[in-house]
């Protein structure tokens, strides 16, 4: 998992709220009653029928949440470190596929040979006039009575996956986050970053666009570490959540998405390659050396590090020394010998088929693959998504089949670069698009309190109206919804326009309505060794209610998507979103030489798509208890395929501009972050360099952009009412 | 209609076979008693459910053929001369729009605002050494007793479109066809075409890639003429059905597909577009001044071109002078100024909603534009197209309604470059390539004798099946099966690759399953003003029973694909073609650094494919009074969907190398010919470049088309299939 835009510092004031110990078997609390009695009314005509109601499954899917079966599965799941591509995480696989395959859901693997990066040889020395050098030692230190210290040695070194190989001897020049700003203020500040190794803290961007902003910028190489105030304000692991000073935070570079030697299609065995070398020459290859560093080390650096005093906003906590912004006196000597080597991956997926449209899928995603022993990421997901499995195989003996098929997805290798969900996403791409309802995402199911959403807008309702049913784990006496209202401050519902995890590829390089949740926003151990059992078990869920609630919910709204006969899309928040979106580009562009009329008028004719569609469902909804589409399953499966295929439209088969492999063109990654999920990614990339240039040209770039767009939502609405010109 | 590659010559050898002449309304003969009695046969079990079968109204349908109402039809269409963009072209919109919806069938106009190109200054003036010089007229002649002589001043004046502006004195060369292998021979015999005038014949190469070559060659201008070898070895217009002596093949010289002002987008109202000058200035324009002439004004020009006597099979036929290369001492002086402007052309649209599949769609189509009369091109399709239409109203009042729904199409502009079908694609892109199950285009529906078809592969079974029923026109005691088995020598069924018709952007922008058929192969007057109802009365089908013929298949093969519940595609053809493909790659690489085996595992997956799906419906087809779709129609939905989508999978979403608009990867124009109908087109520009170059950089290209076409032959393989990896 990546984490939210600026999610590091966010943590640090969302420390995990924790729930007084209590016994792990704690007995559900929320079972109000009127939830039953409807239930049961729900149920009633159809039990005319000798079928239970869906809502019925539904129900009973609630009400049989096992806190114990999720601490089971983490556990198993995590007994070793499991980086992709290791035996320890072929094992893994096999615990996930044994035990999907106990509920005799047919189970397979799908492996493909892919590029990974591993560490071969790494140092780094600090020196400065007139001090004894410093030689790193670059391990994170297991603590006095940690039961995993043993199997910590399996776990690979710290480093940053596809960064060059090479050695650098230069000055340190500290770049704060190492964004873009960042970099523009040393050069407007007269410090000179070319050949120098940047030292930049994670945490407000992508560490992948850390890196090649730094090599943007001169840099002969980087070096990553994490800031205290930001990842250590409390007490750290074992004694509490917060980072041990010893503690990296490793992780992936690369900025392309999918396997790197087959850019746009799948590694299917026989299929043409680029060469290893090639793939590490591209544009999303960080191209320089770079390490990631402890707390304690970066802050050994900057004590060293001399000139300028940095800003405010540059300093770090409590007890830091003063950050300065250099070059020098401090001179890093950095080596890094990486092996890039094609790997086997394996991802996991077990089907469980339709009755009604088994040519319909809803997809549940989560991945498999850690840096180190994947607690949190992502293996409270694989716990939570084992426990969800384990509820509908009890469906299943209780008579339930769904109406579409289920099909739950482990994906492999999602840390360098989301690589199992996108080969198989490329892979049966032509099968997926014309087939798939939604995709549903859970990377890390909890990392803290807090319930945090992202989805497509067309599923905001479906999500509102199951987290009500679903019992807050924290409180008794509230629903999710509840916890869900008082988590965000600013906006309600994220969207999956950034390359954050897994439902990239189903997003935006094939169009389907998708979502991603986690209970918590961002954890101080993320991608160290620390993210094991113990953390989870002393910090983020003691009880595992949290993650039997993101069971809960995941498959609520799996249960809605696959049994209902009429789709629980809202497509009049998507107009409303794409209207706010309308707004916020004519901010921008006020006094420009740009028309916003063509995305006016797209708009409106989505607008009128949607009310069209209410108005076809009400007319049909009035034969409430024997439905026009009961007697012909056509006329349902229009306004369905309708509703599905909606989404795909807002694709375009050749993509944003540069980035072909991005087709949809309301959400996409942003080009200099690929954390930011803008709304209208072209649009804004337009509009950036036609700020920065200001030449005609580049504002008619923003014109055809906008156009670009306004094709799109007008292919939409027609596919949502179902009309031809 | 572009004729066929290489018909000019061929309609040479083919001549009308002309049946004696008969009283039009000759009562059809050809009700083979075995037919009829299948008909109450297979009708017989579905009487018992009160409703008649499919085939008892496609009899129906067979048996309501009227020639009257055909030649009525084409009379009214060929009145005037009816350009794109003309107020006789908007009447003649008129007359379709009101005879299909006097059938109640809904019918409406899409406008579209484009790029048409109109003649407003033309002179051409012959001079030599010692001769007078002499001014060309640049008129095509009527003949006594012309019914059409006084409406003939409203045709356009013999052009080009799209032709550059300018003005050209410069020396003749003679370029045979005008083909690249006719500019290397001179180019190898010293032969320098710089700033020349290239005089070129009719009838090899789309004209559009004739003024291309010329201008690729250096040449300045470039005039196109009708050599009387290829257009008039017998006896002239009205006396027989060849091309008078001062008769012109007008036409287009763009060599993209539809509005020049839209490249990849519809051009709706308030759309983003591109300036005439920059429509104007791409590469798909012909960029030089360019004006067709007669033959005999060819002919006067090359009695003046000295210089190395031309190649035997450059020479022209007898009576001819001696061809001779030149340069001159013949000078050209040609002077024309194009006007370009955007101007409304109308598609008509009549929608025959289906009973049980609304929303899926068999669309037949046909152009009503015209150079001139049009009687041969496109009108006597459009006739047949009404025709067929009111055998369809027939039926609907004997209570006929199709399964799936029949839209019938009259397309604007064809002959601009396919503008009317183009746009209407684009704009329906999303919803056409979900819904449309095939697409039908008839052109010309007769140009003279001999049945030809193209199509995609799946449509063969099901051509030759209708081909069966359907009476030979020429022939009462023949099927229209015999007729086409014995009119084509080389293959019987062409393929829809290149860009000859308005199928161009259902089968190579979208993957619609197509066909395209036409009783003729290539006639004379094509394109010029003796192209009228006249030259039909007494040439092209006297009787009308062949528009008859070709509106009952079009018609049969339209109820068959509407009504049967389970698609009638047969992919097992489309495997037999992929492979023989391969087998013509193989040859063309022998020795050379690429492998096939890619390409050959793809197949074999595809075959497979097609093995399961014809296993699956053998074993649902066991039910045959209530097979297991009639209980659930979701079940046959599946299949079809299936046997829909396979074509679509052959598109790949970035199109081919360099021409983004042709997503089809198995069937797109060749690059120097876009008559041409190239299997794999990508792959044979590459082996093209690759021969010529020889680098390994051009044979990885090769290798790397390979792969492309490999990737999508195995995406249909897992539609067709129906799994996923």
């Amino acid at each position: 998992m990546r984490p939210r835009d600026g999610d590091s510092a966010a943590a640090a004031a969302r420390a995990p709220l924790l729930p007084p110990p209590a016994p792990r078997r704690a007995a559900a609390r929320f079972h109000p009653l009127p939830l039953l009695i409807a239930a049961a009314f729900a149920a009633s005509y159809r039990l005319l029928l000798f079928a239970p109601a869906p809502s019925y499954y539904q129900y009973l899917f609630l009400s049989l949440g096992s806190n114990d079966t999720a601490a089971a599965h983490l556990r198993a799941l995590t007994v070793r470190p499991h980086l992709a591509g290791t035996e320890a995480n072929a094992a893994a696989a096999v615990h996930v596929a044994s035990a999907l395959s106990s509920h005799s859901f047919p189970t397979r693997l799908t492996p493909y040979s892919v590029l990974l990066s591993y560490p071969a040889r790494r140092s780094l020395s600090l020196s400065a006039p007139g001090r004894d050098d410093t030689t790193f030692a670059l391990t994170q230190e297991t603590y006095p009575g940690d039961p995993y210290a043993a199997v910590s040695a399996e776990a690979v070194p710290t480093f940053l996956a596809y960064a060059a190989s090479g050695s650098v001897t230069a000055e340190a020049v500290y770049a704060n986050y190492g964004r873009v700003e960042d970099f523009a203020y040393l050069a407007a500040h007269g410090v000179n970053v070319t050949g120098k190794v940047a030292l930049a803290r994670f945490g407000k961007v992508y560490r992948g666009d850390i890196v090649k902003n730094a090599r943007d910028a001169g840099a002969a190489a980087a070096v990553l570490y994490t800031d205290a105030k930001d990842y250590a304000p409390g007490k750290a692991f074992p004694d509490g959540p917060w980072m041990p000073p010893t503690g990296v935070q490793v992780g992936n570079t690369f900025t392309g998405v999918g396997d790197p030697t087959t850019p746009m299609w799948a590694s299917s065995e026989g299929c043409e390659r680029l060469s290893v070398a090639e793939a590490m020459s591209s544009d999303d290859m960080p191209g320089i050396p770079a390490l990631p560093v402890s707390g304690r080390d970066g802050e050994a650096i900057l004590q060293l590090i001399g000139g300028d005093v940095a800003p405010e906003d540059w300093q770090g906590g409590d007890g830091a020394p003063t950050y300065r912004l250099g070059p020098g006196p401090a001179v890093l000597n950095l080596t890094y010998t990486g092996n890039e080597t094609m790997a086997t991956i394996q991802n996991v997926i077990s089907v469980i088929e339709g009755k009604e449209e088994p040519e319909r899928y809803v997809i549940l995603g989560n991945h498999r693959d850690a840096w180190t022993f994947g607690a949190v990421d992502p293996n409270s997901g694989t716990a939570a998504l084992l426990e969800l499995a384990q509820r509908l195989s009890e469906l299943q003996k209780k008579g339930w089949r769904p109406r579409r098929t289920i099909i739950l997805c482990n994906w492999d290798a999602e840390e360098y670069g989301l690589i199992g969900s996108t080969e198989w996403v490329e892979e049966n791409r032509a099968m997926l698009a014309s087939k798939t309802v939604a995709y549903l995402n859970v990377d890390c199911a909890v990392t803290g309190s807090g319930f945090y959403v992202s989805a497509t807008p067309q599923l905001d309702e479906l999500l509102k109206e199951a987290s009500k049913q679903v019992q807050n784990p924290d409180n008794g006496t509230q629903s999710l919804y509840d916890l869900w209202m008082a988590s965000n401050s600013s906006r309600l519902i994220g969207r999956l326009g950034g390359g954050g995890s897994d439902y990239s590829a189903f997003v935006q390089h094939i169009g389907i309505p998708s979502l991603d949740m986690t209970i918590g926003s961002g954890y101080a151990v993320y991608h160290s060794l620390y993210d094991d059992f113990i953390w989870m078990e002393k910090f983020g869920d003691p009880l595992f209610q949290r993650h039997v609630a993101v069971a809960s919910i995941w498959g609520l709204v799996a249960l809605r998507l696959s049994d209902e006969e009429i789709l629980p899309f809202n497509y009049s928040c998507y107009a409303a979103e794409l209207e706010n979106g309308a707004m916020e580009i004519n901010e921008r562009v006020l006094g420009m030489p740009v028309s916003l009329s063509p995305l006016h008028t797209s708009i409106k004719e989505f607008k009128s798509a949607v009310l069209k569609l209410e108005f076809e469902l009400k007319a049909l909804q009035t034969w409430k208890i024997w439905p026009p589409w009961r007697k012909n399953p056509l006329k349902a499966r229009d306004i369905n395929d309708r509703l599905m295929m909606t989404e795909r439209a807002f694709t375009e088969r050749e993509g944003l501009s540069e980035r072909p492999w991005y087709k949809h063109l309301i959400y996409g990654p942003s080009l200099h972050n690929d954390y930011g999920a803008e709304l209208y990614p072209g649009v804004d990339d337009a509009i950036q360099t036609a700020k920065r240039t200001n030449t005609s040209k580049s504002w008619q770039s923003v014109q055809h952009e906008i156009h670009r767009i306004s094709r799109v939502i007008t292919q939409a609405a027609l596919v949502l009412s179902g009309g031809l010109t």
